[in-house]
C-alpha cells in the first residue's frame, strides 16, 4: 500500500549504473534512514519476551517488503544482539489485494533483489503475511513486540465523498474537507486502538507517515508548484476540452489524508480518550522534509539534463502510484483503449508543462515520525 | 499446493443446480469429513496454552484456503467451545507462488464462496499466511498447537529425476524409482522434523495425505483403467506420432510421491530415529477409498448422461492439476500457441478414450490419513 516505491524501484537501476541514477534513490533512502534510528531506539526499549516467545514485530502495509527489507534486516540485528537466543517472528500486512507472492519471493532471495536477505542471513527468524487492512485488528492480543509503518496510514478505510473541487483532500473545502478529516480521525483511532490490542505491555509503535508540517507543506508541495493542484489543473482542463466528463472530473478523488503531528499526536494526549485508556503514549512526533531524488538528479547534472530528460524522467513516478485514481474515475461504459488513451493523454499534458517550465516541479517528501509505547499498567 | 480443487470449484456449481451437481463435489466433502472428525479429536487432546497464548493452528498446503475452509471453521467451533476466552490463530502455508490474494479475500467473504466466514462468526480469530514450502521450519519453535494438511504432502520438494519409461513414479522402476524413494523418505523426515520444533509438547498434527493403500491402489488406480497409465499411454502416443520429441516425452514426470502407510509410519516407529527423538509419535494411521464423484454422477444419471458428457465433465479435473507438468514438458522453442495446441491434443485423445469406452474411468482418491502427537518430554 505504500505509494512511493522508489527504493525497490530505484535499488535495481542504481546497480545497472550507479551515480547519476543512485541520485534518485538517495531521496527514499533518507526517509528509511531517519525511521531505522527510531527502531534501534525501540529495539533498545521494548521489555524481553517471555520464556520460549519469539520476538513479535510487524510492518503494516509493506507492500512487497522491498522499501522496508534494509530497514527489518537492520532491526532483526539489533534484535538478535539484544537478545541473542531469541527467534524472531516478522509480519507483513497489506490490503486482500497485494501480491504477497512477489513479497514471499523477495524474502526468499528469489528476485532480483539480493540485498539485506535477512533468512538466509538469521538462524530462527520466520516471516508471515496478513492480507487484512490495518484499520482492523490484526494479530492476537499482546502478541506484538515491535510494529513499523512506512507510508501507508494515509490511506483512508474509505473516501466519505467525491472532493468536488479538486483530486486531493489537500485541495478540498467545506463539508467535504470536514468529511475526510473526521474519516481520518476515526480511521487513526481504530489504527491505534488495534495496534494498542495487538502491543504486549512495553512494546512500540515506529511510524512514518505522510503528513503535513508546521509550514503548511506536503508531498509535492513544498514551495514550488504544487504537485496535487497540477494534477487537478490538468484533469479539470481534460473535462473544459470535453475530453473527460464533469462526472468523471468528479470521480476523482484521491482516498487519502495528510494529517497534521498534531492530529497525529492527539488521541495519545488526550487522557479522558479511548486511545490514551488502551495504554497508548506519545514518546515523540516530529515532521521530516527528505528532497525529491529526480529534482536532485536534474538539478545535480549541471544543465546535462534537458527540461524534457527530467519531465521524461520525473512524470512516471508520480504516476506509479496516482495512475488508478484517474483510470477508475473514467466511465466503465468507455472501452479499455480509450480510457488508457486518456489517462496517457492526462499524463502528457503534465509533462509537457514541466519539459516547458521545469522551474519548482518536485515530489519532495514530507512525512511525519512516531515513535509510541504501549504502557505496562 | 492442494491439487484437487473439488470443493472450492463444485461447491460454487452446486449452489448453481444443486441434485446433478451435488454429486460431484460428494467426493471431495467425504475426505474433509473423514478428516474434520480427527481434527475435534485433536482439539480435546491438546492442553491448554498459556496464559494470554492464543491456540494456534495451521493448514499447511492450503492452496486458496477454500477447500479446507468448513474443516477449519468446524475446528474453530471446537476450540472455543472448549477454551471459550481463548484467541485463535491460523496460518495458512504454500509456496511463494500461490496466489494469496484469493486466499485472503475467501476468508474476508470477498468472494462467491460465503459458507463458513469464520472471521465473521468467531471474535477473536486471526488469519495469516506463510509463503514458503512446508519442507522448512515455518513457525517458531513450540508455537503450533494443531497442525492441519489435505493432499499437499505427496509433492516432493524437487524432482531427483525425470522418469525415463513412464510420467509418475507409480511407474517407475530401478534406480528411478529408488530416487524418488529415497527423495520422499527424505523429504517426509524433514516435513516431521520441522513440524516438531513448530509443536509444543501435547500438539497434534492431522495429515491426510494422497497415498497407496494396502491393496497398491492410488489416485486414479482402484480397479478400473489407470489414470496414470493413460496419461503415459497417450503422451507417449503423442511421441510414437511424432507430435512430441523423445526428449519431451522424457520431461513430463509429476514431482510426485504416493507413500505406503508403512512409508509414512516408519519414523514415527523408529525409535533409534531423528523424529521420535524429537519426540513425535503416531497416534493413527490409516488408508481410505474416497469415490470419484464425476464417476458417480455418471452411474446415477441412469443413462441420462453419454459417454461423451461424462468424459467432456471427467477430463477437466484430471487436466486442472496435471496440465502444468504436460505443459513445461514441452520445448520453450516451440511458440506458446503451438504448446497449448499441443497440451489440447493430449487431453482431447483422453476424452475421446473415455468417450468410447468410459468403463473403468475414475479418479477415485486414496489417502492415508495420520494423526500425529508431539510428546512432553
Amino acid at each position: 500500500m505504500s505509494d512511493v516505491h522508489v527504493t525497490s524501484t530505484g535499488a535495481s537501476v542504481a546497480m545497472k549504473g550507479g551515480g547519476y541514477y543512485s541520485e534518485r534513490t538517495r531521496g527514499a533512502k533518507d526517509v528509511i534512514d531517519k525511521a531505522s534510528g527510531m527502531l534501534l531506539e525501540a529495539v533498545a526499549a521494548i521489555p524481553e519476551p517471555r520464556d520460549g516467545d519469539p520476538v513479535r514485530i510487524a510492518d503494516f502495509g509493506a507492500a512487497d517488503g522491498g522499501t522496508s527489507k534494509e530497514t527489518i534486516r537492520n532491526t532483526i540485528a539489533a534484535i538478535r544482539s539484544r537478545f541473542p537466543d531469541r527467534q524472531i517472528s516478522i509480519t507483513y500486512t497489506d490490503l486482500p489485494s497485494n501480491d504477497y507472492s512477489v513479497l514471499f519471493k523477495n524474502m526468499l532471495g528469489l528476485t532480483d533483489d539480493l540485498e539485506n536477505n535477512y533468512l538466509s542471513e538469521f538462524d530462527g527468524v520466520f516471516v508471515n503475511a496478513c492480507g487484512i487492512g490495518f484499520h482492523s485488528q490484526l494479530l492476537p492480543d499482546a502478541s506484538l513486540d515491535l510494529g513499523f509503518s512506512a507510508t501507508a496510514m494515509h490511506y483512508v478505510s474509505e473516501k466519505p465523498c467525491e472532493i468536488e473541487n479538486h483530486v486531493h483532500m489537500v485541495g478540498a473545502k467545506g463539508v467535504t474537507l470536514d468529511a475526510f478529516t473526521r474519516r481520518a480521525a476515526d480511521d487513526w483511532n481504530n489504527i491505534l486502538l488495534a495496534r494498542a490490542k495487538e502491543l504486549r505491555p512495553g512494546g512500540r509503535l515506529v511510524f512514518m507517515n505522510f503528513g503535513k508540517d508546521e509550514e503548511g507543506r506536503y508531498l509535492g508541495n513544498t514551495g514550488g508548484v504544487n504537485m496535487f493542484d497540477t494534477f487537478d489543473l490538468h484533469w479539470r482542463a481534460m473535462a473544459a476540452d470535453g475530453l473527460i466528463s464533469d462526472q468523471e472530473y468528479l470521480n476523482a478523488s484521491f482516498p487519502q489524508f495528510y494529517r497534521t503531528k498534531e492530529e497525529f499526536s492527539a488521541p495519545l494526549l488526550d487522557q479522558a480518550g479511548e486511545v490514551h485508556g488502551a495504554g497508548l503514549r506519545l514518546i515523540s512526533a516530529r515532521t521530516g522534509v527528505v528532497e525529491c531524488p529526480y529534482r536532485a538528479a536534474f538539478l545535480n547534472s549541471n544543465g546535462v539534463m534537458s527540461s524534457r530528460e527530467f519531465a521524461v524522467s520525473y512524470v512516471p513516478t508520480l504516476r506509479s502510484w496516482s495512475e488508478t485514481v484517474f483510470a477508475t474515475a473514467l466511465d466503465k461504459s468507455r472501452p479499455a483503449a480509450e480510457r488508457a488513451r486518456l489517462v496517457d493523454q492526462f499524463y502528457q499534458r503534465y509533462e509537457n508543462m514541466v519539459a516547458k517550465d521545469p522551474d519548482g516541479h518536485a515530489m519532495d517528501y514530507v512525512h511525519c515520525y512516531i515513535a509510541i509505547e504501549k504502557t505496562s499498567r
